[in-house]
């Protein structure tokens, strides 16, 4: 039970509403309580405030023996996890210290292929103090927030501590569960893809560099429910969409407490258009879930990341509003896509009973084995098989469209970022002045003594009134459309973000399928093999055909659908101004 | 006869469509022809450029005996102006080297009476570097333009060899005309009113120091046709206004070449409404009748100087329509004021027959003695005398009325011109980067190989040249309402910038009639004398109320016309915006 003073490693921003204290690297801070658990200690500042700090972030004089907090295996934990945030502490810090969107997908994965020239502009978000700064005008700008100089992953621990109560089962089950769900769960947090496909590939003892292959040469197929069939629709392999699709609300963030009120959590209340009832679930239940979805079918279709842990605001309801509507916008994709609403784990999660059917359903899910490449197995197209040279040409079509989209989403987030600065920054405070000039003047003439002077007076007045009005319109526009433009292609920008990992996991099948002479040659394979990989090649690629035609049909709505509120709000916009203005001339007079 | 290389003392900037060459101080030119005259000599750069080049702003290594060029008496010339050159050099290189603003009404007469906060925003339009960046954008900012480095003064050659020519006549009735048109001529192009008033009251020996007595005490008043009655109107003291108000059309710039095309002149045509019959002036005629109706007017009515000769713009098209732009509107004001415009030399300014009707003309009023102060004598209210501390009230009331307004004049024109700076430059470019983001994104998606795309493509790709547009219309909006408000309320400070001499006039007066008693037992003046000067001062002070009459309202029309016009064009402005704006909204569809 060691307290006293201790100097911090790294800076830590407390995230809202966690009782959390921000702290900054080379601080020195005094522990007032150890024993919190889950890889939190109680602190207090130079400035006498108290709240909870990452015990990681603290130098270790000596390692800080912390007591079991009630329900909660703290130490267990603690041991899964701090290999994970080493990791990330020491490869992402800078990737991680840009924007939120550079954040929400983790480091570029582009990079891995080709320098991204677009990856420099979100840097500059961060790298620009200005970000910060609008902050502080009329609407605050969500995407010049910016985590916070120390990698996502860190922020783990905030709700990890909490896993444990429910996860003790988990634990049980030994082998890879911890170590994913510890690595993954942290990674995830960065929304690094590339470290959780290797996650599902590993997973398989002696695959872990030869991912494909467990598919490709596996000696059965799955059989039954599970089954993915994939029809012929008029633009090409499409998935099987269900008549009615699956909808949800993410509604009523309410906030529970636990740990003597020591550490509070948001529960957000889900209704799925199906049973029409109610389920609540935290966001580390969302996040439970997303690491399912991701290890079930992320070789096949790109998972987009959880909205980042990290989305701040300046006050706790404008982040908890914000993150709620990002949880409700992966909700939607989620419920939108075909394999993946009609998948166990995602109804478990929309529309579990009880807590004993939730807990039941969770460990069944865990134990999932079709994961990874094999989701493969279960993909069953009506058509004939492809040839490989063609199956190539798609993959490589593919990688082109993803990677370019990639960038013309990233130039709309940085030219967005930037318009949103000077209408909530310089231009509002231009009108503003503007305003004032017109009325400082008009109060001059109000004292010149000559008679009839006041219809001008009053006139000037009016005018100036306006400009202000003007420059508050200007002000809160960005809220009111480029806030969804912005939010639409930072989720496009997450979802771009997969496809490199999913498209890799083909490439990867690809090259195994050209090396099938050279392996049945030195006989690694039969010559049977070699024509079955050729065929659950062709598999994978409708599969990989089918995931695309449902990303560009949803894409081409999306972009519609944006493009409308956009423009409308827009158009609203220039005509509340011009009336205002029309108003203000009407009321000067030259007889 | 001196040629070879030279070093320059000053920087000197050539007048678009004079031959000049521009300069800096320290750069070596070779003398290529010294006998231009005018105080002119050619020279050629290292660049080889050939240009004229005044001949005080090189280095005098030997004196550089002029050749007489024909029809031009330079060296006389010469010896004239240059000690006026050099007491301006001495004097204003500071106040002049500030915008054109600061320029049009010299170093800031306020300062003077009292620190001037609004002083200081002046300066910034010429201390801030951008203000010549935007020269280079869509709608350059001729607010931003800063006559370069050197005093106004030193322009003065630039037209003074062409006055020659038609003043050797003037220079001929010896006395004041010469030291008074060299130095108020070099001093008026800076518009140091200060210097003017002084000149006008110096004129009469032995009242240096006393301009106001000339008038308080002088033996008999102007008889006939000079009077000017005060009637007393519904808002107090007015003048007397002719039934149908003078008015001219200044149009038509010809390029006219003298000195063998070695230099070029601009000749603008009037028209006035009376005579409806062109007659045809250069810059120095305006500043010729500028300088006549200072000195005849100027203790009583502010007469606002004539446009800057530093005007400056790209081309010398845009040079030439600016100038001719506030040429007119100096005139429109000059027309517009029932004692200017209805006197002698203004008709004869208007409406002289032929040359030898104008120069008999302007030789006549260069000899008018009716100036200065003694304008008073021709003034006649209908109204019963003042008392004296209602003159003074008057008075006091005035001058805080002028300064104030000074102050709120000064304050638009700063913040106009950060917004022109803004709508010219980071504005248009930002909405051009929108456009272009918006057109990326969409040929992106035209490379999807997705059927059905084009839809969006093209809806996507109109919305991006929408916005490259809506940059166009931005970038250009200045020109057409800002651009207004800006002459408009430069013209007022011009204008406003006479009134503390004007006043200052005033002030003299009163205080001396304070003296009264004093100078009575003193017996400086007889108690008879005491009571005239009350009498008169009583007059001065009718003289004053008229004027500020007339000042009021004229201003009030001005400022609603020029806001009407302000609002309605951002009224269009924001309407086309809208407009444009719907038409791409209505492309996008999500059937």
């Amino acid at each position: 039970m060691c307290t006293g003073k201790r100097t911090l490693l790294y800076d830590f921003t407390a995230e809202p509403g966690n009782n959390e204290l921000t702290v900054k690297e080379g601080e020195t801070i005094t522990i007032t309580n150890p024993n919190i658990g889950g890889g939190w200690i109680e602190a207090q500042n130079s400035r006498g405030e108290i709240g909870l700090v990452p015990e990681d972030y603290i130098e270790v004089k000596q390692k800080i023996a912390v007591a079991p907090a009630p329900s909660v295996g703290n130490t267990s934990v603690y041991s899964v996890f701090s290999p994970s945030r080493l990791v990330s502490s020491l490869f992402f810090p800078v990737s991680f210290s840009h924007s939120l969107f550079q954040a929400s997908n983790g480091n570029d994965p582009w990079s891995v292929w080709n320098a991204d020239p677009s990856g420099g502009s979100s840097n500059n978000w961060a790298s620009n103090p200005e970000g910060t700064q609008t902050g502080k005008s009329a609407a605050p700008d969500p995407w010049a927030s910016v985590s916070h100089g120390h990698p996502q992953a860190y922020q783990g621990p905030a709700d990890d501590d909490e896993w444990d109560d429910e996860w003790d089962d988990v634990k049980s089950t030994g082998g890879y569960a911890e170590s994913e769900t510890g690595e993954g769960g942290a990674m995830q947090r960065g929304g690094a893809h590339a470290t959780s496909m290797k996650i599902a590939l590993n997973k398989f003892p002696g695959f872990s560099k030869s991912g494909p292959e467990l598919y490709l040469l596996c000696k059965q197929l799955a059989k039954g429910k599970d089954r993915l069939p994939i029809y012929m629709g008029e633009v090409g392999p499409v998935w099987f969409y269900p008549e009615t699709q699956l909808d949800c609300v993410v509604a009523d963030p309410k906030k529970g407490s636990k740990m003597y009120g020591l550490k509070s959590y948001i529960e957000y209340q889900i209704t799925p258009n199906t049973t029409n009832r109610p389920v609540n679930h935290r966001y580390k239940h969302f996040d439970w879930l997303y690491e399912r979805l991701l290890d079930k079918f992320g070789s096949a279709i790109p998972i987009p990341s959880l909205p980042d842990k990290q989305v701040t605001g300046r006050f706790e309801e404008e982040f908890i509003k914000m993150r709620m509507e990002r949880l409700q916008g992966w909700m939607t994709r989620m419920c939108r896509h075909p394999v993946v609403s009609n998948s166990e784990v995602f109804q478990l999660f929309l529309s579990y009973k009880d807590e004993k059917d939730w807990k039941t359903g969770k460990r069944k899910a865990e134990k999932d084995e079709t994961v990874g490449v094999m989701i493969f197995s279960t993909i069953e197209p009506e058509a004939s098989d492809l040839d490989p040279v063609e199956v190539e040409q798609k993959c490589e079509q593919f990688s082109r469209f993803t990677k370019a989209m990639d960038d013309g989403v990233k130039e709309i987030l940085t030219v967005g970022h930037e318009h949103w600065k000077r209408c909530t920054g310089p231009l509002p405070k231009e009108y503003q002045r503007i305003g004032k000039a017109f009325q400082n003047l008009s109060s001059v003439f109000t004292s010149s003594g000559y008679q009839g002077e006041s219809t001008l007076t009053d006139a000037l007045t009016a005018a100036g009134k306006t400009y202000e009005e003007i420059a508050q319109l200007v002000a809160e526009q960005p809220r009111k459309d480029l806030h969804f433009l912005m939010e639409t292609n930072n989720e496009y920008k997450g979802l771009l973000g997969c496809f490199p990992d999913t498209i890799g996991v083909h490439k990867a099948a690809i090259d195994k399928v050209k090396e099938g002479d050279k392996l049945v040659a030195t006989s690694k394979i039969t010559p049977q093999e070699k024509v079955t990989m050729a065929k659950r090649l062709s598999t994978m690629s409708y599969a990989l055909q089918a995931e695309m035609n449902h990303f560009h049909s949803n894409r081409i709505y999306d972009y519609n659908r944006v493009m409308q509120l956009y423009l409308e709000e827009q158009v609203k916009f220039y005509e509340t101004i011009a009336e205002k203005l029309r108003q203000a001339h009407s009321q000067f007079t030259t007889m």
